[in-house]
């Protein structure tokens, strides 16, 4: 296991990065997202600017047939009501079966009773991504939770409930913070870009779990692994964010410069502001 | 049955345009909106600009009370769970007993088993205006639908379709694509603004359903036929688009621009830029 | 009973507003949402820009416990579900129990039978803050409400009204017009900022129910009194509109400026700004 990455390593994430944000285009991998009602809409728009499609096809008798039709599927615990739930166990039955790409967003896991009881019931299931916040992350691993949905942690703090929940789904862990943790069972990549703006717009992070399963799924197709797939989503995202964040002048006129940027940024501009440790 | 419209009919449409996109602010239609959670709020929001009010009183007990007192009433069936499918019942009941104007989006039919099952149930009520892409349209009609929310049909594929549909019903099928198809049982327009900017904002469909719902209320209120009233309101939603793309750097800038070119534009910008065929 | 304010007592308004407005960042109380799913997006949007957290746990076996944690819960009536209600009976009782801060939105109390069945029983638990508009305040006082949730009443109609339910409930009442009126069981603040877009922005009235939440948590803590707390919230919002009127096009243009003067808004813009009478 190595949590370093030599300047080789670190330039040819860049190049992949800038790969995949152009192939997200061409692919147009359709993301199926059952997630909180809060945040639909910035996610649904966050998918649809990135060049994919996307639906929230979450009623009982169509989620988990649908999500065996999409290309990637998120389920985020968010606003989980009862006829939404038996939506997300569908899908994760279906997604099981298929081996389908799945996020699992366990927001708020740990303090709230509902939602930690189904994130630990779905990473059972083996989600391919789990995507949250450090204190959800260490949440989820069976340490202490946070307070409500923000992260009173530190990303360092959770590397190593990271590394432990990677190991036991067989997938890729990505904390969000300052810097991003992207991990696997072995290995750790992180992306340093970012504005401290995506924090003041609700669902910066639900929106991001969305954008990871594209990723993932476009990566798939063209044979590149599933870390540096994430990996490259989380820095995507992030770039899209510092490039919005120079012309906004607050948390309003970020979001619509975001999503502008995650339409427009070109492989250039991943490979001009990209940063990987 | 004709498909053609000479010059005096087309610059008549243009004209009806003109009028309804002010009488619309002047009238005021109050819309009632059953509709899902991933775009009620882009709704609502166009749905203001306009110039009408609105509401989205989907409980069982006063979704089909408040129909009663709506100008017009979409039903969306985009995110159905079982409380707002009993709402959705109630209203479609209510206005048929009081042949109030309601549109039918049967968003992602075909494919979905339930709300299929749904759209085809609303369809035996005869709804006012029925609004889908091409896909949707043609599945309603009992042909292979399309891959989930997306549309891979062209607008002319859908022709006969909506034909089919609007004779059965008795009122307008409208069919979004590049040229918007607005017909009923013997006479078809075409409206041909827009930009595809549109398609990259979530609700851009959803909010044209409630907006056709808006014109066809202040059209009936003034004579106008209903035909000539939904293709007005395809065509001025369009134009909004027309106007906003000219200043908008991508999805994220279009949406408010949208909203404001709803608000502010005026019966010389419809002159100056509709285009019916 | 004085419904007049000498110029001395408007100056002290003007600076506790002033100096709450740069505590709400510091303190950054965590407002809990159960509200409806039109808009909860913005709600959540206009809380973090303001310098606050937000969470909308409206699940049953959270929404309770979670009400506790905040630092004040908005209960608005919008789209009130099964579930939802389960989760908003829970918050209730909890925030009874532990004297929490509460903000009731009766939204389209009066003419709409289930919510209004709901509003009176909340009532009875003596929310801590009620905000509505004229008709609503009108229509919880037990008098002919308004045309669903568009306000058909003059915000002096409702002072009568206003007054006797902050009589009952020893809260405050925010009725929002052109010139907003808080009132307790003895005194009335006027708030007179504002822009007419706010009007054409879903959720205009929503968010602020939230955001008189986290005012009156954080003048709580600096012991100002509730009613001071509550008029502050209702002027700095509506200074933070009269910011982004100046340089919107129209109500799409208007949300994200709105936002961004949440934001930025400084004690010195209030000093400038705030009307009281």
């Amino acid at each position: 296991m190595t949590d370093t990455h030599a300047d080789a390593d670190t330039a040819a994430q860049v190049e992949t990065t800038a790969t995949l944000v152009e192939a997200l285009r061409e692919d147009s991998p359709l993301v199926q997202c059952l997630t909180n009602t809060v945040t639909q809409n910035f996610t649904a728009n966050a998918v649809l600017a990135s060049g994919a499609t996307v639906a929230m096809v979450d009623v009982e008798g169509e989620a988990g047939l649908f999500s065996g039709i999409a290309d990637a599927t998120l389920v985020n615990l968010g606003t989980i009501n009862g006829d939404q739930v038996v939506g997300m166990r569908e899908a994760v039955s279906a997604l099981t079966e298929s081996k389908g790409i799945w996020v699992l967003d366990p927001i708020g896991v740990g303090g709230l009773p509902v939602r930690s009881a189904l994130a630990f019931e779905f990473l059972e299931r083996g989600p391919t991504i789990i995507r949250g916040n450090a204190s959800e992350i260490i949440g989820l691993a069976g340490g202490a939770g946070g307070k409500g949905v923000e992260s009173a942690q530190s990303v360092d703090a959770a590397a190593a409930s990271a590394r432990s929940l990677a190991a036991e789904t067989g997938g890729v862990v990505a904390v969000s913070g300052e810097v991003d943790l992207i991990v696997d069972a072995n290995r750790t990549i992180r992306a340093a870009n970012g504005s401290s703006l995506l924090t003041k717009v609700t669902g910066g992070g639900c929106a991001l779990g969305a954008y990871l399963g594209a990723f993932a799924s476009v990566g798939r197709g063209r044979g590149v692994g599933l870390l540096e797939s994430v990996a490259a989503g989380a820095s995507a995202y992030t770039v899209a964010a510092d490039i919005a964040a120079e012309n906004a002048h607050g948390p309003g006129t970020f979001s619509p410069l975001f999503l502008d940027a995650l339409y427009s940024m070109t492989a250039d501009d991943i490979r001009e502001r990209a940063q990987f440790r």
